[in-house]
């Protein structure tokens, strides 16, 4: 069972360490609890007992005469396991630990934390915490701060979980002044049993959550997260800000897969994969918040923007465009109804400027015309206060303009400094209103991309019939001889077996095999210095290619062993042979494995566009056909592959088909840190698109 | 002369259009002379006469008893010119121009507007306006309050010029909010005399005014505003929004330059080359005022964080480093002399976790620890307010430790909502307070250009020796033919004519003339079907290359004729011969004419990474030495010039001094519309760096 009723809907609280001295995180618990008007019954247990904020309290949770369903923990640290086993004893069922110097002090935290995790689960509790700034439920029938801070949350739609407390304090205050209501509210903490995921999972359900916020610092389960987060964000938008960057330069960047995969790009992938709207910033989350939380998502992307003022209407319109929304021209059937009440002189362009004269009747009967017909998903009214004009009767007309439409409205309301009367009461109203024309946009663009997400169709992911067996062999012999990176033969197998097409590649350590290999291969062939030393053979001069004939091969061969000169010890010279495969584009498939986010799978040209203008996408497998669409066309070098000036379209299916073959690889196989298939050549001819080098690279663990 | 001193520093002003019928123009800005203590005269000036909110009022400013200096125009449109012809006859040098209905509207306007100017430069007078907001200068010698809005603007050091009135009005109201104090603003409304240039230049000199803000959508000389601005910017920062995008689609973009010049490519270089600080938001506009108005300048991009919580700490941190400011690790230095007062169990990293203990004490304590040495260049204190400890107390400690260093402080309050006592304390001690942690970022991101703008060496333009004569017969003769386009043998001549190294191109009509051209230019040469009809020559199979000899080259020539066929009437089959310059990298070097900014200069690599990747820099000429290197070095592609993978550094010299000549070549003429020099060729050795194709389109009206 997953109901994390236990911690949000208790009948009855301890809260352990409760105190009456001023400033401590105790009294601050009992204090709100109280004041918030608990709907159930509070039991303070502190070992000296007594009374404690008028209530009578006891010296252990073991002395509370009646049942207890929670409990609220603010001990020191070397405490908690100890009272938690009480409240174990007790038969309490999820707990809130409040007290901090665990997992994130490192060290003896760490065992501190481990030894509380195992009494929990002993006792079948569920845990929010360590080291947390508690848990809210605004429902009315529970009515719950058990937070130590000065917000009052205000009843609403919103949940919110923050892995940071003081953050999540901030965001509770800050949300307040903005008249955003919230459902529930999770601190974290050290989510050493209850993670964002089971919160996901809970609010899914959860009838008042109608949005959810998060404030994440990592994932404890990216894949699960991913799993989770699809199916609840198919019915609530989640909006979320995700700090803190991996350790850049802690991992190898050996491969150009893993030195292209920047910090941030697996929180980028999974986001996008499971449609949380991702805003860089606390304030953009407000803002999104903000127009979520009583608007629709819109339609499609096309905004018409009603101002009384030039400048802040062609700041929004800016602001729009570069952002790549749709501010089309009014058509003419809507200029028309708005010139039938304003002055002809007014000009009507969009961003439609009523000018400064206009009173709440222009905006109204203007708002009512775009609202209208077919042509606009979102309306932006922008209000810059005149001095001859009432905002009150500005803001009555939105209201009413509105109640006439299902189009989301995003007000602007300028130069009135934080609130105004007009702000008051359009957001009491249930009409957003920002004071800065840019952060509409910045808000517009986020909710459309979740809208695309929504609207997207949703493919399943392949599964190929794959060799599987033939790849475990290859990859427990490296593992097994303490080789961490596959090359040549081995790495041209793990393709084929996988069904991936690959360039034949022999092995050669005299002229004759070699000629017999190139027989095998078929000429013209290439000649590759067989070392896995000499990562770039190009630039080693270790590559001789387009060789036509025996007498040509067995020339090259003698030279390349003279050009290499004196070997390593125990090194026996030997060259690979491998089929030419006729001219293409050079493509780039890799994957890396990122600590946090498990594979990234990525695409790119090849050489210069990977290398030097790191256009590459990644994403998180397994992937769907649509998405591996995504990943190809992401690309700004795309049209390279569709035919630029003269070069042919290239097969794109078997590309994408590779890529999806790629995606079941790393899906069945979780030993590799990084692959790097560059170049895989693509082309018009479906028989030339092959892999020509390949690189596995093993994770350090697996072959210590 | 240029002072402004007139619109700004009057002893008497005549309000003409004065009223006191409330909720009009005329009264209020009676009101707000009044309200606002003007140090000097103030004469209403209605026809009705009488008083006007208990002044003596007057039919005409003809019968006004004293001097005039100034003059605050509220009239209907039509009779603003003669209340104006008044003006003048009364000896008035300033005017500033309320009333509406001028350019704005067009038609009527614009002949109603062009005789007003006419009647302000016939008396010698300046005019604000017409269709603005009014004119503020807070000095406490003038006390001038000549608007119509509700702003009561604080004395400070920013001066502040408004394209807009209405984002004007908002702006000031907001910056009241911020405890930001104004020394002058202006609302230019349509500039028909008086323009930013004005402003600017005026406010070099006004010792009040430390930082310049503007909003505006559009430069009337773009010319004029480098050279002032670049002036102006050596001595106090200027933050400017630009809004209005040049209308797109309205240029032909017959060429690869035009269309890659994308609407605001313009404002970017004209902003960067003249060290504007250029803001995307009006948010942003703040916090980088906010920053300026009591912090300097920091000497460099390092930046310590000091929190009393992760979360924020770790979002700022992001911000930063994904905005390429330097958040490196602490010096041990530090840290032990931090941990001489903090718990060692307190991991110390940057951002500094002072965790939610930290009182006044350790906040003062840290700061001051960072503060000291050259570690770091911005000290961001973040405080986020635990129940259990006071802000006033850290406050205080913040103020104290920015007492005891030079470098700026940008200090952070999170969760106490727009305002609280800790913030305001702060403000008050001229310490920058923001409620998001990205914002300061941001700001501080935006501040670290113009540091570099400061920081860097400015060389002059150089002038090469050039034949100008030679250009402008070729141009002429193109005028005279009514002929757009200028290709082939006569491109090359421009090129040639300044100095910029082109392949040699000659014309020729039979196999016998191509023959004695290829001998000209040296074999092997290039054979070109010579027609300007046919852009892309290589698409067309018209272009032949690599011709060694006479009896190929004929043969060339004659399957050249065969393969174009029937020609259109009156043409006559030709090619050019070329000579073949030897394989280098391909850039591009063009210039396209924005009705904005004028010529923009661009730079490219050939081929895909000017097409697909749009991988272009742009510099809006004359252009210095170090310009250049920029513009060179800004480019993603640019280690494809330095060598890469094996190929060869090219010449950057070379491709340096092409650039600077052709900067020379577009600011001696301002006939060209669009250039494309494509592909310059360039390499490792100097003499095989050249244009091998190039193109001048002339403005149209140079050809009618």
């Amino acid at each position: 069972m997953n109901s994390l009723d236990c911690i949000f809907r208790p009948h009855s609280i301890a809260v352990i360490g409760a105190s009456s001295r001023r400033q401590t995180i105790g009294r601050e618990i009992l204090h709100n609890l109280i004041d918030y008007e608990f709907n159930g019954k509070i039991f303070p247990v502190n070992p000296k007992a007594g009374v404690i904020h008028s209530i009578k309290a006891y010296s252990t949770i073991l002395d509370v005469p009646d049942a207890v369903d929670m409990a609220i923990i603010a001990v020191p640290k070397h405490s908690v396991a100890e009272v938690a086993e009480q409240c174990g004893e007790k038969g309490v069922k999820g707990l809130v630990v409040i007290s901090a110097g665990f997992r994130e002090v490192g060290g003896e935290g760490i065992k501190l934390e481990e030894e509380l995790l195992r009494v929990v689960k002993k006792h079948g509790m569920r845990m929010v915490g360590p080291n947390c700034f508690g848990v809210v439920n605004t429902d009315p029938d529970i009515r719950l701060n058990g937070t130590f801070g000065k917000a009052r949350p205000k009843p609403g739609n919103i949940s919110f979980i923050s892995q940071s407390g003081a953050l999540g304090e901030a965001i509770l205050n800050f949300a307040d002044q903005l008249t955003l209501g919230f459902s529930m509210f999770c601190s974290i903490g050290n989510k050493a049993d209850i993670s964002s995921n089971d919160l996901l999972s809970y609010w899914e359900h959860d009838d008042k959550t109608k949005i959810v916020l998060a404030y994440l610092e990592n994932f404890g389960n990216p894949v699960k997260f991913t799993k989770i987060a699809r199916e609840v964000t198919r019915l609530k938008p989640v909006i979320a800000v995700k700090s803190g960057r991996t350790t850049q330069g802690a991992r190898a960047a050996s491969s150009h897969t893993g030195s292209l995969a920047g910090a941030d790009v697996g929180a980028d992938a999974l986001f996008a994969q499971c449609g949380v709207m991702r805003t860089t910033s606390t304030e953009e989350l407000y803002d999104v918040a903000m127009a979520l939380n009583t608007q629709p998502v819109p339609k499609g992307n096309r905004v018409v923007i009603v101002s009384n003022a030039g400048g802040p209407g062609i700041l929004a319109t800016d602001a729009l465009v570069s952002l790549g929304m749709d501010v089309a021209p009014l058509p003419e059937k809507i200029k028309k109804e708005i010139h039938s009440f304003l002055s002809p002189e007014v000009s009507l362009h969009n961003p439609i400027d009523l000018v400064a004269g206009a009173r709440g009747k222009e905006f109204g009967l203007a708002l009512e015309a775009v609202s209208k017909g077919d042509y606009y998903d979102t309306v932006i009214p922008i209000f810059v206060q005149p001095i001859t004009i009432d905002e009150i009767d500005v803001a009555q007309a939105i209201i009413d303009a509105k109640k006439k439409t299902d189009k989301p409205f995003l007000c602007c309301f300028m130069g009135v400094g934080f609130r105004s009367r007009g702000m008051d009461m359009l957001m009491q109203n249930g009409i957003p209103v920002y004071i800065f024309p840019e952060a509409i946009a910045k808000a517009l663009k986020t909710i459309d991309g979740y809208r695309q997400y929504l609207q997207r169709k949703e493919t399943k992911t392949p599964t190929f019939k794959v060799d599987k067996t033939r790849v475990e062999k290859i990859v427990a012999r490296y593992v097994a001889s303490n080789e961490g990176s596959i090359v040549g033969q081995d790495a041209v197998d793990i393709l084929t077996a996988y069904g991936i097409p690959a360039a034949t590649y022999i092995i050669a350590s005299s002229p004759a095999d070699a000629a017999l290999a190139a027989e095998k291969a078929g000429y013209p062939v290439v000649m590759k210095l067989n070392t896995p030393q000499i990562l770039h053979k190009t630039e080693a001069k270790a590559v001789r290619v387009d060789i036509r004939s025996e007498k040509e091969l067995r020339a090259q061969y003698n030279d390349l062993k003279k050009h290499v000169g004196t070997l390593k010890k125990g090194e026996e010279f030997s060259v690979a042979i491998q089929e030419m495969v006729p001219k293409g584009v050079e493509t780039v498939i890799g994957m890396t494995y990122d600590p946090a986010f498990g594979p990234l799978i990525m695409f790119g040209l090849g050489g210069i566009y990977v290398e030097i203008m790191k256009d590459v996408s990644f994403k998180i497998p397994p992937i769907t056909r649509d998405r591996v669409d995504d990943m190809i066309k992401e690309l700004k070098s795309y049209p390279l592959l569709t035919g630029f000036r003269g070069t042919d379209k290239v097969d794109l299916e078997i590309l994408k088909e590779a890529l999806l073959r790629v995606s079941q690889l790393v899906t069945d196989f979780d030993q590799f840190a990084e692959i790097d298939i560059n170049p895989f050549i693509v082309s018009g001819n479906k028989k030339n698109c092959k892999a020509v080098d390949a690189r596995f690279i093993l994770k350090k663990n697996e072959t210590k």
